[in-house]
């Protein structure tokens, strides 16, 4: 089954460029790039030598479409639109990375993002996370794959919205992400000698993924839930490890509240329960398509703690994006994707 | 003025020693380890070749009493307190970096950490945070240096608890150390190896500094305050940056909120208030006795966020023991503490 | 076909069971480790949960034998001759990443080890780094997997050696490891903070793999070559980055050196000749199982530069033991090692 | 005494500010970065909130000239030339960070920067590492500060070519940088994620410091010198760790190759030379003016190796300007200079 990368020289391109290269289904046979076009990808990226016989190319959906069966895209927020309507129009199932298709209010996306570019294609388009919308992707032709942040907080979180069991004004999510989230922009905050050694909160209570997390978080408690969402530079390169707290509508032991983690994902295979006690660390879930999740409940204050981890460019970006291509295609779910992460 | 530090080889001993070095009144006259006793300094920590002229020497408070006219005890809880007790009974006044006197509750103490080896001197302590109780540390003989997380997160939160603007029992701590805040333990989870690019939350809800962080909030709210406390290690090697969440009892915009602070800490050197919009981050504070406090207020959700950074050996543990010491020796508080950042 | 990996909790243990479990043809059926005897893999070390459904067994070559085609010995050195020998006894093909049998000479073992535990399987063990090796390997009952150091440095400077190009007295090594390089050992020296934003040469001119590469330098020479070998520790967790520097016996041009990399490696899979002008990093090898290499000369000073890097957990250990256990089995040599490296 | 810093704003100039702000004679009355003209110097780099109370200007030499009695200028090569035109033109003693000043011969200038934009100046300005030039920089009026690399190959191999005990074609410098030496460059390649975890060599054989060494080498030497330089980054910010390694004239024992750089620097307060088999490390330098080197002899194969390290933004820039401005203006040498490394 042939597949594209449509701005695969990114971190989540190239990323999605490592996982299918690994695929037994999925055959890469494109990769675009407006900045590298004709360079082979071995050139460009020696980590890639020897890897594959590619060369970038412009992104052209009227070329890619008659040679895919599926397309990725992993361009800039509305860059992305304009090439998902081309490759859509074409017939070509597209998995999209970018934000351009995970809001479903136009009004949303407004505020955030400014015009939609491409806003007919908003009610067809699925949200990517295959655990809390399988049916839903098997069926799709354009999925939004889920950001990084949103999955880190919806995943542990789901399950207790759905259950009813939270106040829905309660919740604040502090993620700490690695540095690999900002993409290879340009900005001296992102250079190494200003980050190594540093951590710190950036745009509280104003990050994009916010209005996307409440999204979720509101269809799964079936009301609107509102979040407090502080998300943290720390000095890795891939990870996010998030903290979740909210309060239960009625007192929750731990045991209890492990127990609705357990049982909402004991059939997945992609989200990994802890033991009793066991914290999720990002070292575990690193180059890996696994969510790590635990709870705990502080019954003094009445505080609900879920913590998990992952891959912001696998799990949390390119790995769900195979994940969710899988079912669009009727590929058991986790073809190409359970590689062991390195230890350490 | 002579003075000692006892335990001085660990790393909040040796932060001392820097400190000390530069300190224009302070004259350090001994430094102990029974690890390394007649070892000269600089032998065993090659750094400091060529700046000290001591060697280590075994604890022996009988020797040491006469010849300082204060000492600094670094030695690992329940190990201190004995240390403490005969330095006291010799008159020498104390600032002990160790747990041992910060709980005012002999069942705290022994919860946590065991029966009290020097109970009687309890009563005396004052727990060493300038800018919450200077008057009292002017007064001391005994002064319990606060420890890393209490400081970093009583720093912004007081003010609001002693202005009766929060609910007594939201209070949400998640904060992100560096590695150094173990000490030199030797677990294989401190190794370079295990924790570079990794991060994760540990002891959620049962670190030993949340009943000191509860014990001075309630104390500064007039009321029993608990607190939900997860402590994170992040990949640095010095730093704590902490976020504190609680509500409000009435609405709390984001400026009223600064201002809380910028009016607490307005004629503060060691707190910094940061401009509107502004958040803390570790490189500003390494090495340095800087805590950095922003304000955020969440109004949709009514959370207000409180955001702290500094350098845990520092304002966090040998630098606030410092600075607790020119208290309680009539000197200028800031004496040896200014040194700048390095940046990067 | 079944394999054992003995001593699966260290390091390169842990990497084994990473490769083999990718592995189409090798199927891994037991680990051992003493400590932890009769723990579930996933237990012990959470990164593997839900990929494997082994315990941890004790290393007993009676059991283990009967049930394997082959066996990873993962041990540390002197350790590991005893276990090689019952399994070699029992008939199993034994792939040792220890050093017990690299050095050929019993009187150079003694100086550097001690007294050899085996000496009398010496003879047959055959020195593990296939692209030098490779016939030998494939009839190989025992094979000494090469040691990371060595290989690094081998595979750019044996090629030049066979051919007589370098004056046999003047090579020079100047290594960089990560800190992985010395397994989970519990000494101060490794911890996080002491070696985060550090970096120090080490066993200057005294470190172990020092004779391993002079006897398998002399060998290519045909002649005694002795090496001055300087390794480094750099703040990474995987990889060695080496410089060799050697002296031509005629002048050499860059373009001229960069050929006879290019030909002696120009139909191997895992050693990658960089075009011109290109430097080798880390990142490119790091999880996989490529060494990269590139050649430059210096003719103003006659000095040739030769530069590699490799992951010193895979071709500088576990992944190498794979590659030569494929040939031992008469395998392709690649299985289960074409992995990419993450990007980034 | 009243000194400014042109060009305040990158990383040599912070590092300047710094310094001088612990400065007991040399008070800093000027800052000036283009970009930042106007702005409070903590408002752009919160680090210094609180230390010091000057805003960025423009760099005008008309108004700075009559305001300071020194002034130090850490341009970019080939923008300093004219603003130390100007201010020397004013009469003002100028020490200059940047590479315009320190090669003697224009040819060698114009191979590697262009055309030089004050050649009338070279004649006067004095090479800037005071351990080797220290009389005539006590009368200089313009210093060129010596480069990174250049100190750190400088230091420990000078003391043997000045006793001609080195074979002057025989010298390799292998040197590992910190990311800080490239500035604030917005280059995909100093990104965080780019370079945390790994490690490259770099320009090969044509760095710009190359000739710089080979200057003060032959100079040393009497004799010409070439040398063979690799430069490599490591994933710290601050610190060089340099090899030099050189065969020796006649056979050098380690304990006499040592006694050679105890004797040179006996008298230095800044350079360390560690105990017989100690081997220097970046953290016992960071932060600090100190140079530790140490000496080996590799008898096998006649190769001195010599070791070094510091902090390429204090003694490799910042540090040894100050240190060499103290001695333009009569001061103690080592005034502002003898900050302790923190540990950790």
């Amino acid at each position: 089954m042939r597949v594209a990368v449509v701005g695969a020289s990114g971190y989540t391109g190239l990323e999605l460029v490592r996982i299918l290269l690994r695929h037994p289904i999925f055959e890469l046979v494109a990769v675009t790039s407006e900045q590298r076009a004709g360079q082979p990808v071995g050139d460009a990226f020696p980590a890639l030598r020897g890897q594959l016989d590619l060369s970038f190319e412009r992104a052209d959906p009227t070329t890619l479409a008659p040679k895919v069966d599926l397309a990725f895209t992993a361009l800039p927020h509305v860059a992305s639109a304009p090439m998902v309507r081309a490759l859509r129009a074409a017939g070509v199932p597209v998995a999209d990375l970018s934000a351009d298709f995970r809001l479903r209010s136009l009004d949303t996306y407004r505020t955030w993002y400014g015009e939609h570019p491409a806003p007919e294609l908003l009610e067809t388009a699925v949200y990517g996370i295959p655990e809390l919308h399988r049916e839903a992707l098997r069926a799709a032709g354009l999925v939004a794959v889920a950001g990084c942040y949103p999955t880190s907080a919806l995943l542990p979180l789901v399950p207790f919205l759905r259950a009813g069991l939270l106040e829905p004004g309660s919740v604040v999510i502090d993620a700490k992400s690695g540095v690999s989230g900002a993409g290879r922009k340009l900005e001296a905050g992102y250079l190494f000698s200003e980050l190594d050694e540093n951590c710190m909160a950036y745009k509280v209570g104003e990050h994009r993924h916010a209005p996307e997390i409440e999204q979720e978080a509101s269809a799964a408690a079936g009301t609107e839930v509102c979040v407090t969402f502080v998300p943290h530079l720390i000095p890795v390169t891939r990870g996010i490890a998030t903290s979740v707290f909210a309060r239960p509508r009625r007192p929750l032991a731990t045991a209890d509240a492990r127990a609705v983690l357990a049982e909402a994902y004991a059939q997945e295979r992609f989200v990994r329960v802890l033991p009793a006690g066991a914290t999720p660390n990002l070292a575990s879930v690193r180059g890996t398509n696994f969510c790590d999740v635990a709870a705990f409940s502080d019954e003094r204050t009445q505080t609900l703690v879920l913590l998990s981890t992952l891959d912001n460019l696998v799990k949390g970006a390119s790995g769900q994006a195979v994940q969710c291509a899988n079912l669009m295609r009727g590929l058991p779910e986790e073809l190409g994707l359970l590689e062991v992460a390195m230890l350490p």
